[in-house]
């Protein structure tokens, strides 16, 4: 397998094939779980670091059957042509089950995937939502260190890979259709409160439905405005300002907008990206963005400490003999939880000092 | 301090004066962070066990000013006079920052306080939402040992709590106001998804508005049970049965209801006894009722063992000494968060063995 000396310069000075190649490798190394390998991938990691940072990074959700895929690839195509570079990554837990995965199927962006300077990588499909996390966000770090600014991070529908992907996003943007009650499957699921931009997608199909749609929406999001996510209640529609339109931002700070598309025909693609670039400004001059990315960072670095606590805990030899038998005298109600805990822990010498 | 052996006979033999006073040292004990109190914490614990598990644990929660207190108070005086006897216990995060509590201000019960046949603690008033939510379900097993036949777990309203009280309840109620919305935020929150029994509390004071409400509340809980909990989607009115009307029970399943009421006035308090007795008939034939105490044991266990894993991880000599450099390096982007949260995991000797 490559060392971090020999794919640090590719990645970052490279040109399209050799950069192409090293970044695959990169990734291959960093997806790697011998402990050989995983040392390795830190030390480049560590060193691909001063490199990255530079690209818009956005978050894309919606359940199955919303358009996604088309969504990306027209905002793909549609962006290379300005000029950008563009990686497409995902997170989809169930890959891990399935062994098949969302964009392991690269016909579905038979246009993009041509295009050199487009980078797409399927979901890593092996271990648990935060381990497949995980690696693509180191993936997400390697392409921004070989200069793609624009790195789309797509998500299947189900709540906890949303939460994984706006954790690592600058803006999360939900794919919603034009249906009634789809407004409340996301509210239900926690995904609205994450939502910065609600995109309408297969507007074109039922435009009075799709103006319905949106108008739901848009209460929802006051609704969150008002109470949900306190960076954003100070300055909600209505409350510090007195205004009673979402589409009205406040002066600093962004509100959650809608908007209506249509993926397959792309149109709308150009007021998405005015909104992008908008949210993006307004972010960077209030210091949110960057504030935004400073807590992704620590709260991954907690989330992976936790899950390796968990798993040393369970490979400690005496936990591993004693965890049936007590899981089992805590089911049957001969052993308090808490006192079965307390034993665990003491015998993994991990007992609390009082 | 009491002995495991002193109060084990008193709490589960003993009559009111002495048994009260058992219950009150009991609980202390477990309250207790000394080594030793928790090591005779656990033995009493250990030892009530088989003595437990007789009640009905009904967890209520509802925002603030929802009138949680007079309904308990009207809904414990009727139970009373009905023959139960009644723990009233509660969960307020809160009570850890103000040192103040719900339940605290005993005159808010005045009536049922003075009952010999009822039991009053306010939460515990100090530690995380995890150690207030262990010593509170440590309370409900004394409580339960002692022969009260329904403990009443009360919440305030902020999701985490109520997420606690449902885990330890076996039917989990929420109130809510006539109000327009009301339900939005129960959604939003993601109360309403763990919701047995919705009851509109002071539905005398705008009838029409309560109907609306209801009507409201019904269609959200039909969308939980048709997307949200497995446990009840395979027997959703509508989808295996045909039936469009949630008052119409599934035939061994619960589904959720909705009912009006007045704590005040004491209005609706047998319509509500009345569902409570059949949900709990109908679990506990169908099995329900124990596989969800099973289940809850075994959650509480491992919520214990992650509490205690993250505070063994922070008090390791090592780990402390370099945690804040670390966490600066991530923060500002110098490390990243994978390769911080392994380096600390190998100094605590907690790394991956691959």
């Amino acid at each position: 397998m490559a060392t971090p000396a020999d794919l640090l310069q590719p990645i970052v000075a490279g040109t399209p094939p050799a950069q192409r190649r090293a970044i695959a490798k990169a990734i291959t190394l960093l997806e790697s779980t011998r402990a050989d390998h995983r040392a390795q991938g830190d030390e480049l990691l560590t060193a691909l670091l001063p490199h990255t940072g530079n690209s818009l990074r956005l978050g894309i959700s919606g359940v199955p059957g919303v358009g996604k895929s088309t969504f990306i690839e027209s905002l793909g195509v549609h962006l290379i042509e300005r000029g950008h570079r563009v990686a497409v990554l995902a997170i989809d837990p169930s890959s891990t089950v399935s062994g098949g995965s969302i964009l392991g199927d690269k016909t579905r962006m038979e246009r993009l995937s041509t295009l050199e300077r487009a980078y797409i990588r399927p979901s890593p499909s092996s271990g648990t939502l935060g381990g497949v996390a995980e690696k693509t966000r180191e993936a997400m770090l390697v392409c921004e260190a070989a200069g793609y600014d624009v790195v789309l991070i797509e998500t299947v529908g189900v709540g906890q890979s949303e939460t994984a992907v706006s954790g690592m996003s600058d803006m999360f943007v939900l794919l919603q259709l034009p249906n009634a009650g789809d407004d409340l499957q996301a509210i239900k699921k926690g995904v609205m409160e994450l939502a910065d931009l609600v995109v309408i997608n297969k507007a074109d199909i039922d435009p009075a439905a799709a103006t319905r749609a949106r108008a739901q929406i848009q209460s929802a999001l006051r609704l969150f405005g008002f109470h949900g996510n306190p960076e954003r209640s100070a300055h909600a529609p209505g409350v510090a300002h007195g205004h009673g339109d979402v589409h009205e931002p406040a002066p600093t700070r962004w509100q959650p907008r809608v908007l209506q598309i249509s993926g397959l025909k792309g149109e709308g693609l150009d007021a998405f990206w005015h909104a992008v670039t908008e949210f993006k400004a307004m972010q960077t001059a209030n210091g949110r963005l960057a504030e935004r990315r400073r807590q992704q960072s620590l709260a991954w670095m907690w989330e992976r400490i936790d899950a390796g606590l968990k798993t040393a805990f369970r490979q400690h030899a005496g936990v591993r003999d004693a965890l049936p038998a007590t899981t089992q005298a805590v089911a049957d109600g001969q052993l308090p939880p808490s006192t079965a805990a307390r034993r665990l822990l003491d015998m993994a010498g991990l007992g609390p000092r009082t």
